[in-house]
């Protein structure tokens, strides 16, 4: 139950030089997430937090929009194999009159359009499930503040300094001067889950909508990432590497602004850059 | 329903240019399986080789474990908003004798276990569930040709090359000679989706199990990677980036050669070494 962990390793080197040596890996152990006690999904995730990646994938699935709507979570029920209570069972039970999500339904919002499969549905259910509007948001940032976001994104990375195992989502706010300064880093073997954990944090605090919010992620822009962010009411998604069509058709027709290929020196706006200020 | 597809985006540079230009980004759609007609499982993929990716997805769950299993694969029904027949869903026949999937089942193998969800019991419902011992293999590679596969790897990537955002297996086997021939290379914007469709493919040919074959992916080596590894009966698994504890434990526990970091110059084995020869 450790977010690393040490593991034997051989170093093979090309001049056929093998060296044995102790490895920090990182944690990768399933969670089962319960809703009123019931089986809703099971993720693998590197252990920690994980009460913000409950609530941040909740958000995510558009089942709750604010902290109240949580009335408690907590780890079990349940033992492990050695009479241990189980930290891989979270079971969150929902405020009064807050809809359960109905465990028989597949949980992708997308399946649930009239048109069939495709990526306009996967949009429109979006769309149609989003608690708040980010095409709204006023935000306005500098682009040597969007630049740098991912350095400071990194300088905070303390797993992925051990393993360079793990992916990484910065939340970051303008101050008055303008400057981004980072409120939630969270780290996990999975992109997503990373995400979740910044999302569920920002809820427990009360924090949703993240109007005037920034996210920035170490990895690729999918549509899943963009969607959450849009879940959030996050109004800037940044990623480090590349983005996928359906994650910049979401980001065009949210009016989220999406930039990608956040390299340093350099980055591409895929949509709504007249956020980004020179 | 493309591979790829032209957005317009906007450059920035630190010097403050903005510069304009239609950038080459990789597709993404959702997929639904169907088995018999029942929905099965959703994911995103990028489209392209769909039935291998079904194939293949089969394969990791442990439906199907050979090409007889399956009777027929094919896309529909449905058709899309436009009326058009639909890309989007797949629907598999499976053979006489072959055990649907229970719908109303969590996927995740790791969920039937007994003793409670733990990393202990994902491994262990991994190797109730595979159909093939990779512990056995009798596969040696030399150090050389194990650490060429990421450069081969690359080289194949059509879709990487002009989007620089999708991931890739490559399945690979040895000649007489000792060198490693690239013998199916697929691309996805998901890392798991990459390695099914390059699985479904081998099941469609009549390969399965994998004995003796070598599989190189381009991003992390997860738990699932390592699931999807002994399920095709693959017994060398070799990621460009890091491992997870769950990867490592159950490919020691399989008896399945996992490789990570693996650069070029240097990789590391967390996993029987023994199949690699200097």
């Amino acid at each position: 139950m450790r977010v690393t962990r040490l593991h034997p390793v051989e170093r093979l080197g090309a001049d056929g030089s093998r060296r044995r040596r102790a490895d920090t890996v990182a944690g990768e152990e399933p969670l089962e997430i319960r809703v009123g006690g019931s089986p809703y999904a099971v993720t693998m995730r590197t252990p920690g937090a994980d009460f913000d990646l409950v609530a941040g994938f909740l958000v995510s699935e558009g089942v709750v929009g604010r902290r109240e709507d949580l009335a408690s979570i907590a780890y079990g029920p349940g033992v492990d194999a050695d009479g241990r209570a189980s930290y891989n069972v979270v079971d969150v039970t929902l405020a009064a009159g807050v809809t359960a999500p109905d465990p028989s339904l597949e949980r992708h919002v997308y399946t649930s359009s009239s048109c069939g499969i495709c990526g306009t549905s996967s949009i429109e259910a979006v769309s149609r499930t989003s608690r708040f509007d980010v095409a709204a948001d006023g935000l306005r940032v500098g682009l040597a503040e969007l630049l740098a976001l991912p350095d400071r994104l990194r300088e905070g990375q303390r797993v992925f300094a051990r393993t360079g195992g793990v992916h990484a989502a910065g939340l970051f706010v303008l101050g008055s001067d303008g400057v981004a300064r980072l409120v939630c880093l969270r780290e996990d073997v999975g992109r997503h889950n990373a995400v979740d954990k910044v999302l569920g944090w920002a809820l427990r605090e009360g924090r949703l909508p993240l109007t005037g919010h920034l996210l920035q992620v170490s990895g690729r822009a999918s549509f899943e990432l963009v969607q959450k962010a849009c879940m959030a009411g996050v109004p800037l998604l940044a990623a480090v590497s590349a983005p996928s069509t359906l994650a910049v058709e979401l980001a065009v027709e949210a009016g989220l602004t999406l930039v990608a290929f956040s390299r340093g020196d350099s980055a591409n706006v895929y949509a709504r850059g007249d956020r980004v200020a020179a």
